[in-house]
């Protein structure tokens, strides 16, 4: 057990570091009256919203776990000890867990994990709205103190999530064994539903904000700049309020509930995956090791964070992107020196076999992170090419928009398959006491996803950074503060895109690199209920029909769940639309300024109209496996239930993987193109040889360009980020269901 | 040998029927000396791009057929006899032909295959230059006489599509089995080549017309109707020639040689899943039964065809689409009847399992042409709501269209689900000779898929029915008919749009059904080569990491040819744009009227660019499989290079049967959200209650749809159906190249 004394001690460091983030900003300056003013709407617009949309999403996540309870109670028939068999195979003992302790102690995980899910959304957003005035008022005297005041808000909800979840995840698995005398190597079974509940919640706040944030922000534009003719961010806009409250419950709830669920379902899933090797070699070190690799991440990036302002000049001529890298350099060495000692320490004499996966996955991160920059910011030829093409109108724009973002897909999916194959080979070189080259290849997946991951918190406190900047802009425009201070967020502001991106990338990769170990972790479950020995192959044959079709049928989730969340973007959007209008209809003071709009009723409609739209797919991604394996079990054969889900898993996995890379990307591009022309790069021959004229903010191809932007803006905030949620949902549900799909 | 005699039979009378249509067409008027004037302008237009394009194709062809005679020579073993081992299992006897001879019969069919399809899209492609004058001719008098002759013919070319495929097929069997001394067990494994050569023609064909067709049109709107602001069709518009030589192009050279390929390519995987019972059983009929099915097809075809004057009234209110639907169902009840008869006669005692796996395939046939006009036409909801979206802008348009676009995926999904589980389940209840359940339900999808293809020449006479209606609306518009005549050929024209959308539903369909049984004959042949009883199982487990990881690349590769494709239209479109500004630029005559454009130059700087752009995606096509077996053959595992493959080939085909379905519909919706709006039939409520106003043709909704269609033209006509053929491509490329892959 060396090593594992770590968990805790990094846990606690991290929320007290965080703590320590929170009381440095709240205790800053909050800027001006009107700034608070403003400030307090969107923090009080925010509340609101979360506060419903948590009611909702509570009372879903109270029925789902009483029904995980009853249906894993009565299918399922309990669990058996997972024992060493004379063969030398890993098998099954006595049953020491009666179905309906199972169900109840799966139901109960289920509901910690959603709580410690919506938690981390909280928390997150929390700060955030307290931060961002704070980096207003920051931003009128240097850009030095603003990054520090935005960063550190955003990385308040980096460290609370990530540490929330090695705490939840190693308190669940402590108290299940050791208080409730579960064995080791079967409570990352009963743990599962932790994981499951974490999704769960993190798929209805990814969709619940990210409908409200991009309808607001089409509905505020569309009404605002196209029909009334009036600047982005103007206070006689109704729903220029709403648009900033969006930002916050859709960038920093949902992501930080995304990755708090990305975390802890792949910190569960590598568990299960090393259930195998503890069996075979009696230690124990094989279950920890995902926990321990975690808390160095979570250290390392303890040290980066604090190391970012060394990096910063303040003499306006740095770019803001330029100190977040080296503090991801930072992060990575570190990484890299904790997953050393981890290695070295815990897996005996194979160690450098998965300190090989380890550095496989830390530089799969660090490819994300230039593979998405190139595709989606204006120094490259994607963005420029999609720029050129808005001179002849908004159709060309969308044309090879698409053309790039499908483009797109072909590095994500060759980064991915390389990491998965080259970390899997290494892991099955490691000869580890019998243990099978698959077991120990896949747990080398494993180990590459978890040292991708070490940065994590990391990454999400710079993905928080978006929105506060963002609003903090929102709130010097609104506020009437000095130019400089403007242009100070400006400035931010475009690198909180480049950063919202990132985020996104590394999302996808972890899934993709992720989905490898879930699917290994579902099928070591399909095992055990059959009485498989997990050390025995067990093949999901694609040729067998009920595979083939539940893979059809999984790719047609990922395209009609995508569908729907896209679709309810655009309803949620003609509400406020409306709204705004009577608005302006009913009291012309409002457009001459010497009225107030009534935000507080814009923002209430929105989060309304974005809760209601955001039932039907999450009932549909949570629906629609749990369905196919009941029919396929009902009126097929006996294995095609499992079988069925099996392929729906896994190929809806990669479909949802490849979706959401397009979604993601061709929305930052098309964005980006748009700031691309607004700066002005962008010119046009004229009938006169070697002169130029540029096309700027105005210009048609401007025009063009916006259609494109807003057309990205459900993909790249909605739908996107909602589908890696639902992969990794895809897993967790199959996982807890899977007594139910097997006869 | 029952019913065999029928294959010639019906085979000479399809081309018997189709030359007596094609003399019915040519005998007829060819109108007014312009229309004469336009329409050879069309044919030479035409006939120059075919001739450049067949040169580039038959280059790369008899390279890629020399190449496959040294490859499989080279690498293969040679074929062995496939016998009835002791054990009762099908197993493999003497080496009965040579390496270098597999390699050479390889070659050759390959070659065979590639001629019958350029044959084939030459064929109808000349055929509907020459009716394309004479059904404008025709439209000058009546309603009747125009169908007559757009409808003959399209069905010259739909007739010998189908002929020249069964005649092609069951030529080049005959001749490998009987004329060279092949056992008839053998026969199907190497005349796969003849699949691969027309499924690599028909690529070409398909990409090349596609990006021709969708360039001229994109380009002819936007320099025309939105630059220069002159009608659709205005003869001053130097695109104009090329925008009606891309319709006869794109949609009868490209789709003559899309379903010539898939109709053989799944005739000779059908024949190859029937050597098993055939082997068990003794009996050749479960060989030769794809072929009979289709010669039933041909003759039901050619008297629903003769009936459709029958139900066609001249009173100018009927919808031209009434009769092709009543012929279309005449077609159908026939094809029940030679279902019944042939499996009744052929397929013994089991009959009734496979008459219903047939039933299935037609039944999924008219399901699929009602889901089309369901999501395509503006009587229902999708593209009402495009439409509806269109008043908020282009932006909605395109996020709304996207939505009900990605939403059209799970009618398609669940439709071909289905129909692979019924069929499955009927064939594996069929009880022969120990023939094993999943090598007879694995025919049962078979013959569900030749079922549904028994109407293919019906189908493919009504899609060639539209650029035949449309050249004749260009005709009329450019030759100054009258008012009437141009008002029946807009009419012709909207039917033509909806049989276009239906054949791009029933290709994808095809396509589906067909994935289960060409990978299976994937399979088989890599059994073949290592030796494994063909009734064996061979299980491809998705948990394999080369598996999985061949997967993900293999969607990612529908995404990058769909990048690819359509790109090349925006690129081939700003060459086309560029020329006819030239133009216009250096002769003002132009606009004035006083002096004609250059259509020539306009055509042949088309065709150039066209034909540039259509190798990249063609090549990757082809290349990629064979890339991703070779790759993982030689740096991983033994079986890692046909596994890897494996995974591709199936798993990429469920990623492009979901995107090209997307594809194909949502551009049929944004065509008819446009029309619908062009047709009066969007209003919006003005400020007085109860007041309507009808927001048509000029206004900016209906500006904002037309954005819509454009970018819905390369998704459709370009991107779409040439995904189709790429999923068939993969599936005949790797069973062809399968002996590379393999250790």
């Amino acid at each position: 057990m060396e090593l594992v004394w770590l968990v805790p001690v990094a846990g606690f460091m991290g929320v007290v570091f965080a703590l320590w983030l929170a009381w440095d900003v709240l205790r800053r300056d909050t800027g001006t009256d009107a700034m608070r003013d403003v400030a307090s709407m969107i923090f009080e617009g925010a509340m609101a919203f979360l506060r419903r949309q948590y009611q909702t999403i509570a009372i879903l996540a109270v029925v789902t776990g009483i029904l995980i309870t009853i249906i894993v109670g009565s299918v399922s028939e309990g669990v058996k000890d997972i024992t060493l068999n004379p063969a030398g195979q890993v098998a099954y003992g006595e049953r020491v867990v009666g179905h309906w302790r199972e169900g109840l102690l799966t139901g109960i995980a289920f509901l910690a994990g959603a709580a410690a899910s919506a938690l981390s959304g909280f928390i997150g957003m929390y700060i955030a709205v307290r931060s961002n005035a704070r980096c207003a008022s920051a931003a009128t005297r240097s850009l030095k103190e603003a990054i520090t005041v935005s960063l550190r808000g955003g990385a308040v909800s980096g460290f609370l999530v990530v540490s929330l979840s090695l705490l939840g995840v190693s308190g669940i698995f402590l108290t299940y064994s050791r208080l409730l005398g579960n064995p080791a190597s079967i409570t990352p079974f009963l743990i599962v539903g932790f994981g499951f509940g974490a999704s769960f919640v993190a798929l209805f706040a990814q969709l619940g904000g990210g409908i409200y944030t991009k309808a607001a922000d089409v509905g505020a534009d569309l009404v605002g700049k196209v029909e009334a003719g009036i600047p982005e961010d103007d206070p006689r806009n109704a729903a220029v309020v709403a648009d900033l409250v969006g930002d916050n419950v859709g960038d920093c709830a949902g992501r930080g509930a995304d990755l708090f669920e990305s975390m802890s379902a792949e910190n569960i899933g590598a568990m299960i995956l090393g259930v195998v090797i503890y069996t075979m070699t009696g230690k124990i070190e094989w279950i920890m090791f995902p926990l321990v690799l975690r808390s160095f991440g979570i250290i390392a990036t303890i040290v980066g964070l604090t190391s970012v302002p060394f990096f910063t000049r303040d003499d306006g001529r740095q770019n803001p992107m330029a100190p977040l890298n080296a503090g991801y350099y930072i992060v990575s060495i570190l990484s890299v020196v904790g997953l050393f000692i981890a290695t070295k320490v815990m897996l005996s004499d194979v160690w450098y076999w998965f300190f090989g996966c380890g550095l496989i996955g830390i530089a799969t991160g660090i490819a994300f992170v230039y593979i998405t920059q190139y595709y989606t910011s204006g120094s490259w030829r994607p963005v420029q090419e999609i720029a050129r093409a808005s001179r002849t109108g908004p159709a060309t724009n969308i044309i090879i928009g698409t053309a790039v973002g499908y483009e797109t897909t072909a590095a994500t999916a060759i980064t991915i398959g390389l990491a998965l194959v080259i970390s899997f080979v290494l892991g099955s070189h490691a000869d580890i006491a019998g243990v099978p080259g698959f077991s120990s290849g896949v747990f080398g997946t494993a180990v590459a996803t978890m040292g991708m991951l070490m940065s994590a918190a990391y990454i999400l406190s710079m993905d928080t950074f978006g929105p506060i900047t963002d609003n903090a802009g929102g709130i010097t425009e609104m506020a009437g503060a000095p130019e400089s201070a403007r242009h100070i967020t400006d400035s931010l502001d475009a690198v909180g895109n480049t950063t919202k991106a990132l985020t996104k990338g590394y999302a996808v990769a972890s899934a993709g690199l992720a989905a490898f170990l879930l699917f290994s972790a579902y099928l070591d479950k399909v095992k055990e209920r059959l009485d498989i020995p997990l050390t025995q192959g067990l093949p999901i044959d694609l040729s067998n029909v009920d595979v083939f079709v539940g893979g059809l049928l999984g790719v047609m989730l990922v395209f009609l769940f995508s569908s729907l969340a896209i679709r309810a973007v655009g309803n949620t959007a003609s509400t406020i639309i409306e709204e705004v209008r009577r608005q302006f209809r009913e009291d012309p003071g409002i457009m001459a300024g010497t009225s107030r709009p009534d935000y507080g009723r814009a923002v209430d409609i929105t989060a309304r109209a974005a809760l209601r739209q955001m039932v039907a797919p999450g009932l549909l991604a949570v629906g629609m496996p749990v369905a196919v394996g009941l029919i396929f079990r009902f009126t097929r054969t006996e294995d095609s239930g499992w079988l069925a889900v099996a392929g729906l898993l896994m190929i809806g996995t990669i479909g949802g993987i490849i979706v959401a890379t397009f979604l993601n990307n061709v929305g930052g591009a098309w964005d980006n193109a748009k700031k691309y022309i607004e700066a002005g790069k962008l010119t046009v021959e004229t009938a006169n040889p070697g002169e130029t004229i540029v096309l700027g903010k105005g210009s048609d191809a401007h025009k063009a360009a916006v259609v494109g932007d807003t057309v990205g803006d459900p993909f790249k905030d909605t739908a996107g980020p909602s589908l890696h949620v639902l992969v990794k949902l895809l897993s967790t549900v199959t996982l807890v269901m899977a007594p139910l799909f097997i006869s």
